[in-house]
């Protein structure tokens, strides 16, 4: 990728079709490189909200002047991504056409049937997100550092790829192409499945007795964090990506039920361990935070006062100790004013840190 | 609970059978109230590494002396502990007995066959773990704050009920009576069926494509950080548990094959959306981090660079505008020397926070 591409000074002006989280994340992530970011919305409330935060100028004021944009973004909804993005060939004939959308095969497909012009698509999917939906909870910087899937068309131009990775590298992101066809694969196995998961776990505790309900520990809570998630854009991204979903669900059933009859059979202990075990094997395999593999950082636990205050005395020292932290936890403890802050820290800084703060006079566990 | 019993000036000694992590945080529990604890463990490596970090003292020490237990902790795992419950009541005829087992009527039960006292035998669970097993990774507040169940059969005699309610009010937790079939039902909900999902999505990538596995992004995460467990403890546990466990899972099998179905009919969005829906409602009954129900903190995000140091000066700002942090948590971005920061605080902080913040010149997005 070019310096020139990476200061954004020959891109633009950029056309954003749907003024959601995503599209106003993208206009946002432009406008901090300098380049002039145009929204349209069918639902004016979403226009005025992304417009008042500094997303981007109401498409109108495009119409009524010369310029065109280079680059139109499509950030719908999969069900009608391909049909805008069809339209947008149609209505600005020189510009690069890219879509956001989860689903990659099908809304290509999609935009081929309703007569696009395939030469200037490129489908694209920045691999971020936030529990929040909406134009007001975009964020300039949503995208720094994560992949951002590119898939071409095979009669896409090559000059309309390399536009849509410099509108990923301008965004923050790191392009990566890949085939349609294999990120349907790929997201269907490490996303959309496990979506659906948690929401089959805790649609189990909507009708479950209150008190068995209240027993419930840090890992049942992880594993339905996701179940709050948006219905109506879910329900459009299961559908579009139907087949392959249903193939990662089939083998999970499959998978569920053999354990079910192991169950069932009171000498088939081995069987069971194998199921737990392979498990383990496949968590092994999930990159860490920092794209290094699952490198394992060590916890020290500190109790502190749960008073404003303590945690600044907690990092100041941690800062003089000059030991860099990995990760943070906090756990706070039912009903009393103290909780355990969890430093997670490299193993070679991990007798630095504790005899740090214990030299002053930190309650390290 | 009396002031008495906190205190366990006259509670003790208490026999710990089995030093690996749960008797062994039970040891460190009670020795900080100053009460004799023994340990025995068929493993000698476990009792040395268990005795090394204070937990207790060799019980040979106890049969060479006049002591005698009072109560007796067995925590071995589900598939012996009701063996060794039966031993112990014919070993200390006076002593009150226990277990921590995480499955309780079969235990029970099969103490009963062995031919244990049960009048002087009550279940117990404290709710409470860590993803590394072993004496090693004892810690003296496991306990503290967590709901401990105990489970007192038919013919338990109330005073040793209330002995082992003072056991878990002095290793710091909260008793809970419950039935021990109510208790099973709960935890294949809340803890085992969660358990086997995580395992069941994590064994999927152990034979996925690696370039399908490298896009796994924080839900995945969360869905299978609880995969690693202990795979023989777990083969026990849900081998105990199996007829309340087959029960959930067959109920998710039942709603992941109508998704299955639904996904297959292209007309049957309705259905994919009530499922998701089910799911969210299920959610909000998890009580949040406080017990006080699913409360909603608001997140502050602050990018920082990712130095010695940076969090001192963050934290030491937000002490100074005085704000409560509920939690934190820092976003790692790939490959850059900066993090962002979450800060979660209540709603009605917010605005002095951020406005805090800002005056003090940090990047809060």
């Amino acid at each position: 990728v070019s310096n020139a591409a990476s200061s954004g000074s020959d891109f633009g002006p950029v056309l954003v079709i749907g003024a959601g989280l995503i599209g106003g994340s993208i206009g946002l992530a432009l406008r901090r490189r300098g380049i002039d970011v145009f929204l349209e919305d069918v639902n004016h409330q979403s226009l005025a909200t992304a417009e008042s935060i500094g997303v981007g100028t109401d498409a109108k004021a495009l119409a009524q002047s010369d310029a065109v944009p280079t680059v139109v973004v499509v950030a719908v909804p999969p069900s009608s991504a391909g049909m805008v993005l069809a339209q947008a060939t149609k209505r600005f004939p020189e510009a690069t056409i890219t879509d956001v959308s989860s689903v990659k095969a099908p809304v290509l497909d999609q935009a081929r049937l309703a007569g696009a012009d395939m030469a200037r698509v490129v489908g694209g999917h920045p691999m971020a997100g936030r529990e929040t939906a909406g134009a007001a909870s975009s964020r300039a910087d949503l995208f720094d550092d994560r992949m951002w899937i590119i898939c071409a068309p095979d009669d896409a131009q090559s000059d309309r790829v390399e536009k849509v990775r410099q509108l990923a590298t301008l965004c923050g992101a790191i392009p990566v192409e890949m085939a349609a066809e294999d990120h349907d694969a790929a997201v269907a196995l490490i996303s959309h499945v496990p979506q659906i998961l948690s929401s089959a776990l805790a649609g189990q505790l909507a009708s479950a007795p209150e008190g068995h309900v209240v027993l419930a520990g840090q890992g049942l809570r992880d594993m339905t964090r996701i179940a709050g998630s948006d219905s109506a854009l879910w329900t459009d991204i299961l559908s579009a990506n139907s087949a392959n979903v249903q193939v990662v669900l089939r083998g999970l059933i499959g998978t569920l039920e053999s354990l079910q009859e192991d169950l069932a059979e009171a000498t088939s202990a081995e069987s069971v361990r194998g199921f737990l075990d392979r498990g383990g094997q496949g968590k092994l395999r999930i990159p860490g935070k920092h794209g290094t593999g699952n490198l394992e950082f060590t916890e020290v636990m500190v109790m502190i006062a749960d008073e404003p205050g303590e945690l600044a005395r907690l990092f100041g020292a941690v800062g003089e100790v000059d030991v860099n932290l990995e990760d943070v936890r906090i756990e706070h403890v039912l009903g009393k004013p103290s909780g355990l802050v969890g430093l997670f820290v490299k193993p070679s800084s991990t007798s630095v840190l504790i005899e740090g703060l214990s030299a002053r006079g930190f309650d390290v566990r």
